[in-house]
């Protein structure tokens, strides 16, 4: 690369313009026979060989990755991958709890936006079914404030005091939450990368295990080892329909539950998405396809409340009534969702990407959604700490 | 912040002007009394505060940190940092082992140039001393390759592998490399941030525990807590001398030793440092004051040559013979260096623009090199898998 001086031409017209050259993804689910750094090269090959770019011309990394230290011992992991690829480029981790994956690629845009990069290579990655799940999900309450670690409490029972909230504020049952992993594990059912590619219904949510009250266990998100990767430039990429980043944005908010003005609402999904949205020119009634962070059910409902799918309390009606279903009005998590293709922290918001630009390629098998045009990725970290929101766009 | 669209005006006349507008660090040393948000949060006050920016124009907030997932089981700091400080404003980590700090600040410096953020808060923080020496140095080899993991060597075992090859290729005995820590108290004993503020001749040097021969106790940097930030951004700051970032630059290398051509250079370094100087338009003749990365005493050998301030094989000279003490030619390491201002990982690099900040505005105290005009600060992760090079330059 050329260091001395920086590119004006992407902003040239005022609006962002990022190609999205090639995606990569990893099988989700407990793979046994694969490192943190193999799940990583891995989607990252397929990710380059899928832009037609010459391996050589990658001239930047960013690695997503939570849990590396903390479960595997394995930091300086933007070195390691870079490595692991056998290229010269520049290697960076980058780590916002599970919004690590999204908050990557942006970092990725903004090194192509400033210059210092011409192809920057985008992997998010975890290794988490290795050890216990004790040692896991203690790992993962790193994510959280210091003095919910003191208290004791695990992300599912943040995530159901969020839920309970909710549940009594505006008058919900379980049972109408149910039907949220129902739809993404029907969707999951169709991804041949998902981690769980069997159906339930809403008896079997509702029998499920209780983890926290009123989180059943299939209302949860698995564990999962997993990668996605992405190429981002700003040429074209040669042969079928190119896909752009028009938008993104991000929100942070207090990261302890007890310092928040609002348990039903997450601050930093509404401030993320507004920023997008203005980035990107287009309004939620623009967007034809959606991933978002569905960690647990009420994740789901949450975003499509605080992006303004849907007006405050009636998310949870759209989430279950089918217009967010494949063949319905605006499908959401046809990837099967963190709950169906599996939560991989860090690679999670990646994968978005990736699921993301095959529908806007049109390319997307099965769960393709006809006509899709412009895309939305809704990336969260701890319980609404950081979100990060992407907007895409197919076009020539 | 506007984010629908971006600035061009930085980068219009083809040059880098970022502007460093506040410094701020904590003592380093062993701080029982302060958390690690503590700590990034007493850095970015002082530096907000010394900025003269108003702490709400704040909008990015990059926290370098390698162990707190690792140490503390805490993650997420760019959120935790952000609700720390009580501001509206994005906030993602950043790491690359012990380049962490210099990693961080490029990423702002990138923020900054692609118009996501105004004023960007960087800040490094490291707390390390609350475990067992054992925990922390274990902790620390998540830098290194696995495969040097389960080999059960550490830090000190693998730079002393690079000071031994040096030593038998130039003909060079131990007792002239322990010029460097001896140099490096000199300049930390005027230090009142410094882990270590008392001087050491040679003598106690050489008879200083052999920890990995033939590196003694006092040819390493120590476990240290700390913190150190400054606030970006492209306007002048208000009285004193304005001090410029002009040119940055980052090489990476293999991680593992065992797959290097060479073990006595660090081609990151050669990379980073060319980068550097290329965008900054000045040459090695051009530098009049630096801060290297001397985690033990061939790190400061190696830098002087890989940057090209010393023929290959001579670096030991130049380190020794005064040039680089404090009314030498150039000096390097003012601030102690990381031997003893000390080594909170992922402060360091940082703390190296705070320090380098301080000359160029010229109000440095005992430690103010005269008339310096144009500084360098190089950061280095693992044993060389990750360098990062920044050049200042102060002006009007």
């Amino acid at each position: 690369m050329e260091n001395n001086g920086f590119e004006k031409k992407i902003n040239g017209n005022g609006k962002l313009d990022i190609r999205i050259l090639g995606v990569g993804q990893t099988r989700f689910g407990e793979l046994w026979g694969a490192s943190l750094i193999d799940l990583a090269v891995e989607a990252s090959r397929e990710a380059i060989r899928d832009s037609g770019t010459s391996i050589k011309e990658i001239d930047a990394v960013v690695v997503g990755n939570m849990l590396g230290s903390h479960l595997d011992n394995q930091s300086h992991l933007g070195a390691l991958v870079t490595a692991g690829l056998g290229i010269k480029a520049s290697g960076v981790r980058v780590e916002g709890a599970c919004a690590s994956g999204g908050l990557a690629i942006a970092t990725g845009i903004e090194k192509l936006i400033s210059g210092t990069a011409r192809k920057v290579l985008v992997v998010g990655a975890e290794k988490m079914t290795d050890y216990s799940t004790d040692f896991s999900t203690q790992a993962l309450m790193g994510a959280s404030d210091g003095d919910e670690q003191l208290a004791g409490i695990t992300f599912p029972g943040l995530y159901a005091l969020v839920t309970r909230a909710y549940m009594e504020e505006y008058g919900v049952a379980d049972s109408e939450l149910a039907s949220i992993p129902v739809k993404n594990h029907m969707h999951g059912s169709l991804n041949p990368k998902a981690h769980f590619r069997f159906t339930i219904d809403v008896e079997q949510v509702l029998k499920s295990p209780c983890i926290a009250s009123p989180i059943k266990l299939l209302d949860c998100s698995p564990i999962s080892d997993g990668a996605a990767a992405v190429v981002l430039g700003l040429g074209k990429r040669r042969g079928g329909r190119n896909v752009r980043i028009i938008g993104f944005g991000q929100g942070n908010d207090e990261v302890g539950l007890a310092s928040r003005r609002s348990l039903i609402e997450f601050g930093a999904s509404k401030e993320a998405s507004k920023k997008a949205f203005s980035m990107a020119g287009v309004e939620p009634k623009d967007i034809d396809v959606m991933e978002v962070h569905d960690c647990f059910s009420i994740g789901e409902v949450l975003a499509l409340e605080d992006m303004g799918f849907s007006r405050k309390g009636e998310g949870w009606v759209i989430a279950g009534n089918g217009e967010c279903k494949l063949g319905g009005r605006r499908p959401v998590n046809t990837s099967g969702g963190l709950k169906a293709c599996g939560h991989p922290i860090s690679a999670t918001g990646v994968k978005q990407l990736v699921e993301l630009t095959r529908q806007l390629r049109g390319v997307n098998g099965s769960r393709q959604v006809e006509g899709a045009r412009i895309g939305l990725a809704h990336n969260v970290g701890g319980v609404g700490g950081t979100a990060i929101v992407h907007i895409l766009e197919s076009g020539i």
